[in-house]
Order: C-alpha cells, then sequence, then structure tokens
C-alpha cells in the first residue's frame, strides 16, 4: 500500500479530516526552503513523499527542509545522515535518528506494516546498508524481515531462512567483497532479489565496484542491482514491489 | 502469475494431464545435454523454467540442450542468439526466432496474457534491447505495453504515455549515451523501473558504461537497473513483479 | 563585452585617463611574483585578464600573487579558494571571499552588466558549483539568471522557468549523480547549454564521473561540457559567448 | 541565425509562401517512421530541426526516417552515416552523402552564410572529425573556415593562422593523441573553443580518451568539450553560438 | 610428482638409458629456434620444461621453436594455438591439437597419472578454459576430475560432486559472468580453490574483469586467482601442488 | 596438517579429553554473537576454523565476535585489526595482538609446526603485508622461513636464498609498484608461488593495481595471486598446501 | 650525432654541395601535400626531420606526404605503415618496407653507424616492437645491438649479454605482459633504460596497459617510459641520448 | 660523470685515499639495516649509489638506514620524505632537509656541477616536483637550469628560455592537468623530454593520470615519461643522461 493509499483510506475511515487532507495534497506543487525547491507533488504522482538526500547538503540546508516538510505535515525521511545532521534538527518535534542506517525520520502516524520484505546482508560489516534498506522499507509501512550475516562461505546459514525468502514479495540482498550472495539468493528463491553492493572490503574491492559488477553480471535471472550502498533505493524498491502486491 | 501457477492451474483445468504434470513436476533435477547439466528444478523452485544464454555456446551446444529441454517437454527460451544458433536449431518443432530480439523460443501452450508490463525505449537504436525485454515478459505470460522513441531531448513524446505508465505494474526503460530516460520516467510514474542500459552510441559511451553509471546514480528512487544491453534480465524481472501483482 | 572592450570604453568616456590606460596595457608581458610567472598580455590577447587557481597552491604563493595583480592595477579572481588562502589576503584592499563558490575577487570598476547567463542547479547539494559558475560570469560582467534545485526527478520544477532559458545567451547546468538535467534542459531551450559535472553524489558516480560521461553522451545537440566541478570554466565560457552576443 | 529565423525571413521576403511556411510550422507534434518517433517540434523550440544519427540504426530505419522528414518537407542531416545507410537513400532527391565527413544532406534551400565559424584540426588523421564539424556548421547556415594539420609540435604552423581565430565567433578544434591543441589555441585567441577529442592513435590513447581528460583539465579557460569524435555536436554548438553573435 | 622426478625414475626403472638422461638434462642452457631463445635449464631448474605460448606469435616463430624442442627430445605444450598455428605443425611427428582447449602436445612417454586435480566449471560457456586447465595438468602427469556446468544458479549440481572436490589435491573452478562459484566451492571443500575467471558474458562482464575482480574479493579463504583465460596456468599451478602431495 | 587433524591427533594421544573434543566438534552450526552469524562447521567442513575480518567492523562487533568464539574453545584469528579492535579485547584470555601484521591471536594449544613456507617482501615497506602472511600460516602451524627487502634492482639478495626457496612447499612473495619479484622468484624455484600485490607506491601505482597486474600477467606459470594486501589470503593458501604436503 | 650534424658534416666533406645544402635548409617552413601540412623546420629546429604517422592516414594521404618529402630531398621514415600504405608507396624511389616493424624508409644518404643502443625484447611475440625500435635508430644513424627474447622466467639468459648492456649509451626494453624485463635490466646496468610497453597478451593485459603501469611503476631508477608499442618514440629517443654522448 | 667516476677522480687526485676508495668499493654487497637489505653493489653495478624510498616506510625504518648509508660513508638520499622522517633523521651528521622537494640529503663530498640539465614546471602549483627533479639532478653532481610557471596558456612565457633548452643535455618537465607543455616543448627543442606528470588539478585529472595519459601519447617524439609526481626519477634519468654526455 503506497503512502497515498493509507493518506485516502486515514481520510476514509475517519483518523484525518478533510481540512488536514486538503492541506496534505493541496500544497503548492513546489515547497520552497532556503535555495531548495521541493516537488511537493511527488505523493500525487508517485505515491511516495519526496525524501531529503543529506550528504552533501550543509546541517543548514537540511534543517531548513526538515523544518518545511513538517510544517506541511509531510513525513521526514532524511538518508545518509550524519550526526551533524542530525543534531542540527534534534529539536524537531517526533523526529528520531538511527547512527547505524545514517537514517533520520518523522514518521507518518501509525499504521500496521503489510506485506513482507526480506532483508539479507552477507557480512555483519554489511549491517548498516541492510539497515537502511530495512529502515526505509518500514518507514514507508512494509514489514521487513531482517537476516543478517549469510554470507556464501558457509551455505547453511541460508538454507535455514529459505522459508521466509520464498514468502516475502521482494528480497533485498546487501553484500560487499564478491558480491556473491544475490545470486545464490536469487538461485534458491522467487524473486525478485534487489542487490545492494557495499562498499565493505579493500585493495581490489575498490569501494564496492567489485561488488557491484559481479551483481551485473549474475548468472540468476530476477537479481536487479541498485547503486553501493544505497540501502535506502534498495528499500524503497522493495516497498514499492510489495506495496503493490499487497493492494491489487 | 508465474508459470509453475499456469501449469497448476492447467492440471486443475483439465487443459493437461497427470501424467504430463508429473513428468514435467518429477524429471530429473538435472538434465544432461552433452556436458550441459541443466537445472530441472528451476521451475519448482522458482516458478519459472531454466533458459538457454545462447551467446558463448556453440551452435551444437545450443542444439543439444534446446532438444533436451524439447523432449522434456519444457518451454524454451534462448537469449542473445545469432542466426547461426537459430539455424543449429531451425528444424525443432514449435520454435520461432525473432532476428531483431535475438530470441529463440518454443512456447508453452497458449494463455491469456495477465496484468501490464510497459516496455520503453528512447531512441530507434535501442529497439533490439527493449524488443528482448518486451519479448521475454511475453514469453513468461504478461501483457505488454510498448512505446519506443521516448527520449528527453523530445519531452512531448513522452507526456503522450502517462497513462500506460502508470497503469503498468512494472516499467522497463531501455536507454543508450547519457541514460537519463529512466531518470525522468522515474519521476512520472509510481514504478517500479527497470532500467536497461544499451551500447549504443560511440566515444565516451563506451559500449553502454555511460548510461549503466547515469542509471545507477539516478535521482528518482524506485529505479532498478541490470545489466547493459541485458532486455532478458529486465523483462524477466517485470514479470515476475508483474505476476505477483496479479496473482496476490 | 569584454574587458578589454569595458578599459577601452572607460577611457573613451574619459572614466579613466591615458597614464592608467597604459599602465594597464603595456605591463610587462611577464609579470613576476615570487616564483610565479603571470601572463600579464592575456587581458590584450584574449580580453580578460589571467586568473589564480588557487587549489594546489600555499596561501604564500596565492598572497604574493594577488599583491602583484593588485599592484598593476588588475582585478584579480581567485578559484577554489579554502579559507586558509582567503585569510592569507584577508588584508588586500577591495578583495571579498565567498565561503561557498570559494572565489576570491578583487573586482574591476563598476559597470552595469550586459546580456543575460542563467545558471541551473540540479540539486541543492550542486550549490557551490552554480555559484561558482554565477560569480565568475558576473566578476566579468554578465547579468546572471540562477535557477536552483530544478532536478529532472520533479519537471515542473524547469517548466517554470522556460522563458528564463530561452532569453539567456548562454545556459550553465550543474549536475551531480546521473547528470541528468542538461540533456533535459538542451531539449527544451535554443542554448548552448554548458554543462558541469558536479562531484556530489556516492558509491558509483565516482566523484562525478557518472555525470561526467552522461552530459559527454547528451541526446541533446548545442550541450558542452566542462571539468567535473568546473563553475568557474563553466561561467568563464558563458560570458566570452554572452559578451560577444551583446556587443556584435 | 536560426533555422527558424531564415524560415520566417524567407517568409517575409515572399520566396516560400504561407502555405509553405505553415506546413513547416504546423506538422503533428511527433513524426512517425516505422518504429521511430521523430520531434517535429524542435525546430519551433530549438530553432533548429532534428537530426538523423545514423550508426547504430539499420538502412532501413535510416531510409523511413529520411523520407519521412522529406516529405515533410524538412532539411536532413544524418550524421555517422555508413555506406551501407548511403546507399539506402540513394535515391531521396536532393540528397548528397560525404564518405569522409560520414554526412547525409538535404540541404534546405539556398542562403548566404553568416558568421565566422573556424574548424582546426591537429593531424591530418583528425580530418573525419573536422570534416564532420565542418559540414555540419555549414549545413545550419555558418561561413566555416578551415584549417587542417596545425599539430603543436610545430607551433608556426599556427601562428599562421592567429587573424583567422580571432574574428571567428567560435573555433572548433579535433584533436586526438595527447589532445594539447586545444589548450594552446585557447591560450591565443578570444574564444570560445569547442574542443572535439579524436580517436586517433594507439596503445594508451584509449580510443580517444586520452585526447579528452587533456582537454577537460586544459589550463586555458574559455575551452569546452565534446564527446570523442562528435563533430556534429562540436559543429552544431559552433553554429548556436555563431548565429546568436550575427543576429543579435 | 614433477617431469623431472618422472624422468629421473624413468631412468631408474631403465625406460630410458644413460644417454638418454643424459641429452635431456645437459642440453645447451639456451636453445635457439630462429629469434627465440628457449630455457632449457627450466626442467632442471622448475622440475617442469618450458612452453610455448602461441597467441602472439607467428605459425612459423611456433613451427621453429616446436621443431628446436622435439629435436631436443622435449615433450612440447602449445597453448593459445589457433587453427593456424596447428596447420603449421601438423607434420610434426607425435603432435595432437585440440581445438576446444587450443592445446598443442607433444607428450613424454607414457606414465601412470598420479594423484587427484579436479577441474570444475560454472557454465557450458566456460567449456574452453576449463579444458586447458585440465588438459594442461594432464599433460604434466595429474589424475583430472572434470565437472562442467555447476554455476550457482543450481546449487544442487555442486552438491552431487562434494566427494570429489574434498579428495582433489587442489580445484581449478572455471567461471565468466559473477565470478561466484569460487567462493561457493572454497566454502565447501579444504582447498585449495584457484579460480580462473573467463572472458564469457557480455556488457558489464568487461571481458572477464568482473569475473576476477569478484575472485580476488572473494569471502572464501583459501581462494587463488590466476589471469582471464587462463586456463593453462591454473591447471599447472594444479599440478604442481598436486605432485607435491603424491610425491612427499 | 590442518588444524582438524591436529585437533583430532591432540586426542589420540591424550591431550584433550572426550569431552572437549564433542564441545569443539559438536557446536551448533551457527555460533551467534550479536547480530552476527559465525559458521561453527568450517573447521569440520574445511579443516580450518572461522577466522574475523575486522576492518569494516566496529570494535563493539569484534568484542562480541572474540568472545564467542573464545567461549566456545575456537582459537581466534582476527585480520586487519586496528589499535582500536585491539584494544576492545585486550582483556580477552590468552589475546595477543602485532601491530605491524595486524593480527589479533588467541592461539590452539602449542604444537610443532610443520613442513616449510618462505615468506617474501621485495622492499621493507612491504614488511605489514608480508608479516600478516607469516603471522597467518603460524598460526594454523606452519614453519616460516622470513626473507624481507628482496627487491629485483638488486638481484644478488634474492641468489643468496635459493636454497630456501626450492626446499618451501609454497613461496608466499608480497610486492607492490611493478610487482615484478614473483616473476623472478616463479622463474627460479619449483613453486608454487603465491603472489600478493602490496598498496605500497605513489601515482600509477593506483593503491596496489599496477602490481596486481603484473603478477596476474606473469610470465612465470605456477605463480597465484590474492587480493591487494591480501597477506591473511596468502598465508592461508599456503599453509592449505604446505599442511597437504607434509600429512599425504 | 644529429641528422642535421650529419648534413653539415657531408657538406664540409664536400659531399653534397652549396645547392643542395641550401635547398634542404631554407624549404617552405610548411611543405603542403594535399590537406596535409608537413612542419619543414624541424631538421633546423630539433636536429631530424618530420616523421609520418601512418596508421590513421589514408593511403592516399600518406602516398601525397611521402612524395613531397621526397621531392624536397628528406629522408622518410613512415611508422605503423600497413600492407595498403606499403604498396601505395611501393613504386617511390629508394623506398624500403619492413613489414615486421612496419617502417617505411628512404634512407639519406650512407653514412657510419655511431655509438651503441641496445634493444632487447622480453618475448618472440615484442619482436614487431622492438625491431620498430631498432629500424628507427638506425635510420637516424645509431649502431644497434639487438638482443631478443630475454625474459625474466629464465634470467641466465640475460646475463649472457651484460656486457653489451653496459656498453651501450642507451638502452630499450620491449615487454608486454608483467612488464618485468625493465626493472631488472634497470638494476643490472648503468642505463638510461627506454622501457616500451608491448600489446602481447590476453585477458588482465588489457593491451599492454598492465606492462606500462608495472614500467611506470619500477622500482630501478633510470627507467622512462613511451605508449604502448612505440617502438619509434623509443628508438628516437634512443638515438637521441646516444648522438648527444658520441658528438659532445 | 657518475658518481662512481667521481669516486674514481677522488683517489687519483688525492683527495681520498686508498682505505676510504677500498671502505666504500667493498663493502658487502649486502648492507643491514634493520629488516632492510639495502644493495651495496649498485655504485659498482650502476655508478649511483641506492637511495632511500621513504614514503611508506616508518620513521624509524627511515632512521635505521640512513645511520647504516651514513656509517658506510655513503652519501644519502631519501625521498618522498614527511616532515615526521625529518625529524627522525635531524641529528645525522650533514643531514638536510627541504620541506618542498621532500628530500632528504647527506651529500657526498664537493665537487663541481658538470653539464646542464633544465628542470621547467607548467605552473605554480607543479613547484614541489619539479624541485624533486632540479635537487635529484644536484645530489648526482648534474648543473641545473629552473624555469618554473611556463604553461602554454601564455607561450611567451617559453619563447624567453628557448636558448636554455636547447643547450641542456636534457630537459624535465613537470606539468598537471593537461599535461600539454611536454608535447610543446618537445616540438621546440633538441630533446630528450623527461616528461613529469603532476598530481595537481582536481575532477577529471584523476590525481595526474589524465596528464600522464597526455604525456605517453604526446605527438612530439623524443619525449618520454615517468611516474606520476616522480621528480626524483626524472631528475636521476636526467643526471644519467647528461653524465654520459659530459664525460665520454
Amino acid at each position: 500500500m503506497t503512502s497515498l493509499d493509507s493518506l485516502l483510506e486515514a481520510f476514509r475511515k475517519g483518523r484525518i479530516d478533510a481540512e488536514d487532507l486538503k492541506r496534505r495534497l493541496t500544497g503548492e506543487s513546489i515547497l520552497k526552503a532556503g535555495f531548495s525547491r521541493l516537488d511537493n507533488q511527488r505523493l500525487l504522482r508517485r505515491g511516495l513523499p519526496e525524501t531529503i538526500y543529506c550528504k552533501d547538503k550543509t546541517p543548514d540546508q537540511v534543517r531548513e527542509i526538515v523544518l518545511a516538510m513538517s510544517r506541511a505535515g509531510q513525513p521526514v525521511l532524511g538518508t545518509k545522515a550524519g550526526p551533524e545532521h542530525a543534531q542540527a534538527v534534534a529539536d524537531v518535534e517526533g523526529l528520531s535518528y538511527n547512527p547505524v542506517s545514517q537514517l533520520l525520520t518523522v514518521p507518518a502516524g501509525k499504521c500496521e506494516p503489510t506485506g513482507k520484505v526480506a532483508v539479507l546482508s552477507a557480512g555483519a560489516a554489511d549491517l548498516p546498508v541492510a539497515e537502511e534498506a530495512a529502515g526505509t522499507a518500514e518507514f514507508f509501512g512494509s514489514r521487513v524481515l531482517r537476516h543478517f550475516d549469510c554470507g556464501v562461505a558457509g551455505l547453511h546459514r541460508l538454507m535455514d531462512i529459505l522459508d521466509d525468502l520464498s514468502q516475502a514479495s521482494a528480497v533485498v540482498v546487501a553484500a560487499g567483497m564478491d558480491g556473491a550472495l544475490p545470486s545464490v539468493v536469487g538461485g534458491l528463491c522467487p524473486g525478485p532479489v534487489i542487490a545492494v553492493p557495499t562498499s565493505t572490503g579493500y585493495g581490489a574491492s575498490f569501494g564496492g565496484v567489485s561488488a557491484l559488477l559481479a551483481m551485473l553480471n549474475t548468472c540468476s535471472p530476477g537479481v536487479v542491482v541498485v547503486n553501493i550502498d544505497n540501502g535506502f533505493g534498495a528499500g524503497y524498491a522493495a516497498h514499492v514491489i510489495n506495496s503493490k502486491r499487497t493492494t491489487s
């Protein structure tokens, strides 16, 4: 179920009133925040609201945007947020920060998570990216099944969780180094598998490039790929697929 | 709907008998064909049967595999098949070859296509890859909406087809050169968008690498990526997403 | 209008006298500043004076050069200047420093800006490079129209500013990540479009290489490209094009 | 002067009648040609009509497009056209083919070339790319000054032509190998300089990458860059700059 | 057992006489063959004789070398030999050519193969490289266990052969595309595993680079790597390890 | 001799009792430590226990794992451990830390080292990687012969140690910059040679890539390669080869 | 001794008369040949005449240039000339073609070779590049000592020729694959060593890039590098160094 | 004149006695310094003593080596020495440190510099590398002519110094960014030119790779190249060439 679906449902069930709904749907198409010009129609157009990529922004820019979105009654998801960004918005009501996943969130109102998205990591070092994916999918409303440290050097760790894999609408797999796990997972479950290369490793891992290339060349069909360390993108796509399945 | 679902449905509706079903489900787990050892359990495990990547195989190898699969009553999909591969299997019953998409097919029995997958290309030169995606999704049972030549240099060509984009369970976008189209499409429709970089272009297009990188760095969430020229992988993933949506 | 044109005009209109003009035009062909040997004929040869690339120079080297140019009555533009460079020249008369664009300037005398150069950025994170381009074009005498945060994921932000785009003599577009914006802008306005890839992003953005490659492979003719983060080069070229248009 | 300007001028001066003008301006926004969907509004939107990139198209696709454009009364420019493309359209009225520049053209009616664009090449081996740039600028209506074989290993060859360089509205410089010529030209003339790396060379020239990188890192401001071997793009940009200068 | 060991053993058992032994051990340190100067001491120094890399040599050069080695009573192994090389030496006594592995051989006298080397391939397309490894190890005297088409997309094909894997002194694994198989094999058997990336694949496989990088970044210790398509090097190293084990 | 062999031997000779043996062999297949899920069957499956890659883990994660393994009676080997990791486990009984090789170890009980592994470095700067290899091989039970600073610019330093090279079961060679040493060593001794590129150097050494490529392209057969700076992998593989030789 | 020195000497000794000398020294500064504009002052400026890079030129262009140079009484050296170029100039008086080195030459009058340049190759496959270097140095007047097939896998082949190495003014070393030979040679002789990477090899040799990188990172000072396969550049530099030594 | 020549000359002229000479020539072939094993025969073999690359060594390692060489009466040249290395040897007699060139030196006895080596830099930012080259050549005994800041954007700065260029035995040219200067210098003087790419620049300069590639692809013969930032290597090679010229 998309955020837009949730919003309409909330209105239909009386959890928000007409004013609230209108305010959320009929804002200006561009929401200004300092130099930033936010895309205020995204919820209508895509079913999910705009999010904030924090990494190359100053803490002041992030604060301006978070405040503008908060004031407009929008849920807030900030990604790749460092401690300096978190500190700059620490006083915003309802905001929480996860230093592992580097996600800043002001969640929308409570609603029951729907469907199932599985999130796997190959090693303990891939945890931050896997958590970014899991946190993103949860933020938008998916139920998430986490299974970390399932690397192919010890396959029995993967066999343990085959049931969860086959029930999930989409499986996110975060792996660095040889990037082999998505190919193996792709061979074991109906998919789709969203592979996220991580920048863990050293030497010829080239900051995740080796894992990325392995994933693009997977011998298992049904595996698709996002940018290195892009847990957000993987979680977003998994949620979109999951929400379609569960609302159709 | 997966191929496995179709098969069970066909049995339930009496279109195939018990013998036929058993033969298809209880083959050896490995189907031998010359030096090749085919994965005969994939239909059971993943819901879709194994396919044949022809490009680095000799025509003789392809023929051995096609015959073995045909004899086993499996539908056949061969990808990246050159004319020399097509010629080697020209006498196989029910086989057809599309020289644009380079797909070899012995389809399963007829069934109504389900759901909607949209397939877009940026330029006329991306046609072969887009057709490979479209043909693959159709082979497995999806209904496909084709829209070619929608490059961002003339955006009005894209505005024409927004309705189709928002109704599709998944949108495949094939583009070479600057690889900009998936980002624009991703901003306009709820997704998911499966981006396929193509090797069209010259100079610093580096055989599709530039388009691939642009797609991995898309500013539109909900866009996932497959290998350069991998129309098959995109069509496969689109079908898996579409079949989940329409069967749930 | 080039700086040389301005200088001659200033003399013709009596704003500077003959001594001043001679001093500026007949300096030594090489202006020595410590180990540096500045190109003192550039104004005559190219119509615009030499500028200072600060990044790989020591603060002392930058100070020596700024002082030598100031003494010679030349306007000063220092690029990629860090706070340590700014501090080393803080006492130079007429000097100002912009920490966002990292430009150090001792402007020439006042004159009315001419023509129109548009400067766009895809995201808020591209602001420093866009400001470097805008500040450079302004330093040399162009009027600049700024439009930041126009990324292709929300196209309506671009539609708002089509009028400005079509009136500008040249359009500078700064974008990181997928580098898709110049292709879209190039398709919407008569150009020329000067694309500046920025190093924003992570993972497979490779410090701006992905954006650079996308721009070089643009499907929109009339788009030309400068180095990653080279706002100065883009602003310089835009001014040269703009000044030609407005003086011919 | 843009093509659109020329068209309006031709009407004002009675060289074409109102029917002709309307037919050219009010065609469908999308011109269909087989699978291709041409951007028929480009002349209105950008001042110059759509062109055909032939390299990754089949001869049949090129023929369909050329015929559709011809029938619609549009001038035709096909780039990177091989002999097989030329042969496929050999019977089209008014079409000519240049095997060096690989340009296919059906020119618009005659008009006096305007302004001056200079086109230089570093070596004799860069001739095809330089000719592609020159032919493109001429097709759209610029006067072109050609100077080939001006490489920096013999600088006196460049000193000969300084007058032409300083009079041109824009200077196109095609060079392979070390790509040093645009930096030297950029230091000698007011610019702008449009640098085109060529794929001549061997070994670590990497098909033009070395020249491309040298040009992007030029020490001469006012130099902008296009894709390797993209003579068309350089000629197009040079014409756009030149036409602005001469019509303003 | 090394070739040198075999030679000494053959003498001790009377299969060759003293003259023969001396001729083989006391040849000139450099064996001249046209412009080539062969390393005639390698058997003494390394235990195995010099071999011939044919790919970048002319057929005439290969013929000169093969004849010189044959005359000197040395066994001959030519690698990466095309049909043109095979034809040039077709009349050499005892020579045979395998067009799949591209190995040219004039074997030493018969002797019982020793130990066990396992050679696996991920896909049918990796057959030539796997055969090159197998043929090389056999040429030097190892017993080889072949298992082709064991890719990770269908893991049960690998489980079938675990016994052979654990008995082998060394396991060679040839794989292209995602290069995932050596990591999985490395996790299942005591090793050592010699991984050979192959150039099969397309797009971002980059002629085997993706597989190479995956293997270098393997998460399974005990995996070592050789050059892309270097079946010879893998087979050679496997034999050296195997011969040590079985002779100690 | 593998660790598993040692364990069984220890039991047979009465150095550990049946309880101890059972505890070590019949642990859970997965050993949980916080988010980490250790592969507790590796000793049985591969003959050597799991090790800990510390670099991308937090000190807390490393501590959790070390404690879990210690409690389970397993020997501990942590690699790429920084001072912060060492500090986090400083109080673990029996643990020692080598700041040069960055190895953390809790050794198994004492046993006599077996066989011979030679470890060479090209320059003094390659010491850390060479020590990582040497320390790893010693940890598992091999006898190690160290020879540092043997670069090819002074070949006589290599001639000194030929005896050691020919007696070793395996030779590890760590080299940065031009990576030439393994080729020369490979030409002088019977091998196998395990080449480890190091990241020493600057400029076009690209963090060890140049050395890696040189080693992959070695002209000496019998040379195999591991990842840049992967002293652990080289020492592990050398021990596996050595232990096979000495136990067979 | 440079060509210019030879020319002056020939005049002084009466071998050519004043007319001849003047014709050779006072030609136009630019020699036109079709589209080509040759640098006719190079002999005066650099001591050696211009040469012709044939690879990216058409046979007609090469013929025009050769004829123009011949008519002007200049010696001719054409490099990277294919059979098609050779055929186009077969009738030029005094011209000879070497299909191995791909050099086209019309030598200057006879003169005694001076000094000593050593040219080494690592393998038989590097012969063409080594011959290009040797032929170039001989063309300009150096005495050349050739030693082919000296690769580091059999060092004794190098020890044989140490005397020649230490007597040469400059040593050219052509090597592909691991590019290790120049480092070893650089450690054995006083230098300078000019390293030429060759494109022999396969897989991760990347057309000579691996050898190039190894050479740039040589651990032996006194080694300098030219482009991949640039035997001409190496031979030219070696001659320049040698001629200086022998004329000073 | 090589260092060895100087040493013998010093003995012949009575400046050192026989004991001193013997001590310097008959040291052990390997000089031990901690883990380091210095090549003590290099002076005899190559004419110049071993030098110390400091960058990847610890200050302690550098101190051990400097002390050992000092004690053995050898002159000391340490390169890429940071302040921490300088501090560690500050008390060594006769040692001096240049923080710009990062050279540590304990010079041999005084002697008159011989010949002429020219050292140029393109920009002020290339000063450290140019100084490293100049300091190295001076350390070994060459006379050095320095000309900094001669970039091609202002060619007249180069014309000033043509006399010095033509008199030098060898010309070192340090340049970053576009790396164009060596090509231009190579076209103006008889050479040889030793090009040193520097890591100055940003974006697509890739730490000096762009300059390196431009230099390898130079259109001026007689230009040879060393590693990025390798001022030492360039100065060493220039001295070797210069010393040959002046002693022959």
